[in-house]
């Protein structure tokens, strides 16, 4: 059973991730929080530094949301790009309440010092739960991604989605449909280009591009 | 000559720049710009309603700049891969002495309402401009670049460039030769996969990724 402290926590991070829902995340303020979860601002404080560490919170829950819902909707599914829609869709269904919410996230992890910049070291943790997302769609794929590539992809395809929820940000129309649309638009045509890579041409180029790609990552 | 109107408006955003540079965005209030141009704050709230305001000056002056010096690296430069080093290495030269300020240009222009985003209404003008550069670099260059991609690889450059500037913003290397690394790493390898773009397989998917990306802009 949860200890009274992290019943508060939980109640706090919950109250919080609704005013910013309803409200909006720069009108929410820390008092607003407190006195609607009926705690002492200087509580409030105790638990959540700043609306940054909500954020991060928020990151955190949504994260393990979409782990367990994309692992659900894998059961079954055996090629590679049903697989991707599969974890690409069940991680815009998570997102989804937060629309609105999704700029100021965006604005708030962007910066370096951030502690829910998704490439900064504070979120190793979170940044690996979602590369392992990724993994686990790639791993469990048949007929398996070309050899080559297997050890990259998913951290390839996790920038990818990255972008995609970049783009989601941005995308105004109903339910997002634009952002649903890229999703089935593009996952066949990086299946395909997956299958390119057996050309001898693209497989060179390819080798060079992955080896640039290692040399600026460390 | 410049009115005396005129000549405050430049004054004003000069010092604060400066002061971004050296004091750092967050710690600069548009109090403490007015005291440092001797204009009363009143007046300074006239020529420039909020720190955006600036924000979206700079992006309008270095990208200025940019086209200035990318115009002249290109004089006498034929290949694709040559100009394009060269657009992209300008555009890293114009901006480093904001690199200390780049995360909170970044974090206030991913904002979708603010006027400096780069993929809103407002900032259509800055934003042709950008794209602009990026179209003389792809329409100088000799040999040519295959016909297909000619009226969208300028985009497509330019959205690489938006991703070479976030990658900049985060890298904390002297001098950020990493990014430097990468455009110089990067560029001989966008030459070579337009190459590509003559294979029969490799084309039919990129015919399908052009059709995507028209499909998802409109």
């Amino acid at each position: 059973m949860a200890t009274k402290s992290e019943q508060t926590r939980l109640h706090l991070a919950e109250v919080a991730l609704r005013m910013f829902r309803e409200i909006g995340f720069e009108e929410t303020t820390m008092r607003a929080i407190a006195a609607e979860a009926g705690v002492s601002v200087g509580n409030a404080y105790y638990y959540f530094a700043s609306k940054d560490d909500l954020v991060q919170e928020l990151y955190v829950q949504v994260q393990a949301e979409h782990a367990a819902k994309a692992g659900e909707a894998l059961v079954g599914l055996k090629d590679l790009g049903s697989r991707l829609k599969a974890t690409l869709h069940t991680g815009l269904d998570v997102m989804a309440p937060y629309h609105r919410f999704g700029a100021d996230f965006v604005a708030t992890a962007i910066r370096p010092t951030s502690p829910v910049n998704p490439f900064a070291g504070e979120s190793t943790a979170a940044r690996e739960a979602s590369l392992g997302i990724f993994r686990a769609a790639v791993e469990g794929a048949s007929p398996a991604a070309p050899r080559k590539l297997r050890a990259d992809l998913p951290e390839l395809l996790w920038l990818g989605y990255m972008g995609v929820v970049l783009f989601w940000v941005y995308d105004t129309s109903e339910g997002q449909r634009r952002t649903r649309k890229l999703v089935d638009g593009a996952v066949p045509l990086i299946v395909r280009g997956l299958a390119l890579a057996r050309i001898p041409g693209v497989n060179r180029v390819l080798d060079d591009v992955l080896s640039l790609s290692r040399s600026i990552r460390n």
